[in-house]
């Protein structure tokens, strides 16, 4: 029996309080994994943190000055109170007006604000999976996805995204893993981590899979418009049969993730969500949504931030791109793929051109340890062997980086010594 | 079946998108009540909401100048990034310190920071409750209990509450209803809806009853120190065998319940809830956490709020309290029951005394029909003919009310005519 009172033992001051199975089973891969790895910097060397997708941690990506005031300007009203739990509608109004094409048409009813593109994700996932049925998750991806499937009970199951294709879908492998009990695909579009945009063909071709099998896709849309190149588009606009439930927020192209104001708009042209909206509006209630403060300040954000601030932004994050697979590309060990949107870029190592390093556990572990240089080893995102670098830090961080990065695989590199493996001395 | 694939049918852009149990069964009483209840105000009279426990709703209580400046301080700051999914470090610290008391020391890791209270209540009892164990709620009590129990499937029981001896626990009636599949027992104090606040005598009866069996305690506690009368404590400062998990926040005390920073403090003197712990921190992780701003405000904010503040609010809470008291105990058709903490009076409707209304709804119904005001009906809270006023309303309104309530009271007492059925002509 799984319940609390099976460990009632008579020294009740000594006897631990067991957790649910739903505790046991939220499980964060990142803190896993992280737990795991050694870190163990060098300490004649600066450490280059490029593991963290936080555009906000080396200060060189700060959201635009009138995301501040917008804020400000809020403090001195009363932005004090409760307001509904799925949102203000000023807020759902501006954000249904920002997001409106003429495909696509919005009102504040499509939308519903969430603490986070977290808690988008957690009430898109909670609404439409459940312990029967299953949701369809990217490989690589995004490992909060596991974790709120895990805090569920919702089985999962990962597609295939081809590094050799630009990290498109599968989409063979995609359709044999549907079955009568698949409640929805989720797919991420730009791509954390492969710094892949979709082009609208493929977009299309993943629409096709899901209208033929009549399932409704949850679209993880957090770096919407954040394309370097391609004409990548949101799905909600690409769709005309298949429902969509797009998760965005403040946090990544307004700079502010830490400020936890997201949101999920629904694209539902044919009627089929009206349980769905129902659905989302109860599980809003459960934490009663967003903070009011800022999330009364989004009209006035979305007004006011220029265009040319989210130009600039994309146009920084693809310098940085170029920066990172000019220097990496030359490195023979390693294999950098050029990103096409999202903050991020995957690099292949390949561990049978280095002679002491058997998978990217033990090349960030080594990395840190002699260069102080810290990318995230993919295998928390399901794929072993590569590591995922992000765009935001400065130029000069990037370009020590790389130089870093290649002095440690010249060092590492394969000299006719025989292969040994981990913890072998 | 209940997955969502069982609804696919050859016409595609028709059929509906069906949605989990969880969604289903994630119910919020107080909305399927308020959707029930008739709101037709009289025209000619202004509507006097006394219904929301939103202190902000009035102007008259409004945070304190110090809460502004602190998040207008922390606005200027990096407050833009993530931070750990269970609190920025230096909050839970000061959040430790400001509730240490030489009984119940406390460090930063036994503070978690959530998205307002009702995300420290979901992250409690989803730790602690499951399928398989069941949780004891109060009677009269707050319905986001339910809501949260019901999106897990954790039973709930209801314990009573007895309303003539100052709403204090029925513990034979507690006892009875605890079996070996109980979790927790979930106590409200001060109480929202029965504006009570236990004597330290009642709360070490209760602690004895969970002590006896081996049960931690969930405190509901954002209304602790919001006490006019009785020398009524945290539970965690007097257990000392029971594990306490507290749950708090900015949202009444600070007047800022829109702001959504509430935390969860554990107390546990002897080192049994290391797994509830890890489970809680796990549990944080689903939605990332409270937003950065305003949660970095929390320091300044515990540091530079004047007592007199906290002492002013609790000093015109208990005038209000004794306005309405020594206004409506004169009305022979209802009975004030006079509060000693939080923000609320429950009020008795004697229904025998009236000729044409059968309930708290129909109470409620008719008197913003006819007087233009706005209690809420204690059915949301479980118990039925009583209503909940809130003190937060400013004096003059709150005597409007009375007035307008003994009218309504004198048109609709008994005058030896049959008493109607509801729906009857």
């Amino acid at each position: 029996m799984e319940c609390n009172r099976s460990n009632k033992m008579p020294s009740i001051s000594k006897s631990k309080i067991a957790i649910s199975p739903c505790a046991e089973n939220t499980i964060n891969p990142i803190r896993k994994l992280v737990d795991q790895l050694i870190i163990n910097p060098n300490p004649t060397k600066r450490l280059l943190k490029l593991n963290i997708g936080d555009p906000s941690v080396f200060g060189n990506f700060n959201p635009p000055p009138e995301v501040i005031k917008a804020v400000s300007d809020n403090l001195q009203t009363s932005c004090y109170g409760y307001i509904p739990a799925h949102g203000l509608i000023p807020t759902r109004e501006a954000i249904a007006n920002f997001y409106t094409t003429e495909k696509s048409p919005l009102t504040f009813e499509d939308v519903y604000i969430t603490s986070g593109c977290s808690d988008a994700l957690r009430v898109a996932m909670d609404c439409l999976g459940s312990e029967k049925g299953n949701i369809l998750l990217p490989k690589p991806g995004f490992p909060l996805y596991q974790t709120i499937a895990g805090n569920r009970g919702i089985p999962v199951k990962f597609y295939n995204l081809l590094s050799e294709e630009d990290w498109v879908i599968d989409l063979k492998h995609l359709e044999q893993l549907i079955d009568e009990n698949t409640a929805a695909i989720l797919v991420t579009n730009p791509s954390n981590p492969c710094g892949s945009a979709f082009s609208v063909k493929h977009q299309m071709e993943i629409l096709r899979v899901a209208e033929k099998h009549n399932l409704p896709i949850i679209a993880d849309e957090i770096y919407q418009n954040m394309v370097f190149e391609g004409d990548s588009k949101s799905f909600g606009e690409l769709s005309t049969n298949v429902p969509i439930l797009s998760c965005g927020g403040l946090a990544k192209r307004w700079l502010v993730p830490g400020w936890r104001v997201g949101w999920l708009i629904v694209h539902d042209r044919h009627e089929r969500l009206s349980q769905v909206k129902d659905g989302l509006i109860r599980l809003c209630q459960v934490i009663l949504g967003a903070n009011a403060l800022i999330q009364g300040a989004v009209p006035q954000i979305l007004a006011t931030v220029p265009q040319s601030f989210y130009k600039d932004t994309v146009t920084r994050l693809k310098k940085a791109a170029d920066i990172l697979y000019s220097e990496l590309k030359n490195i023979p060990q390693i294999r950098p793929f050029m990103p096409k949107g999202a903050m991020y870029m995957m690099v292949q190592i390949k561990v049978e051109e280095l002679h002491d390093i058997n998978d990217d556990m033990e090349f960030v572990e080594k990395l840190i340890e002699e260069q102080s240089v810290f990318p995230l080893p993919a295998n928390i995102f399901g794929i072993p062997n590569y590591v995922r670098l992000v765009l935001t830090a400065p130029e000069d961080i990037l370009r020590e980086a790389c130089k870093r990065i290649a002095e440690f695989c010249d060092v590492h590199k394969l000299r006719n010594l025989p292969k040994r493996s981990r913890g072998c001395p």
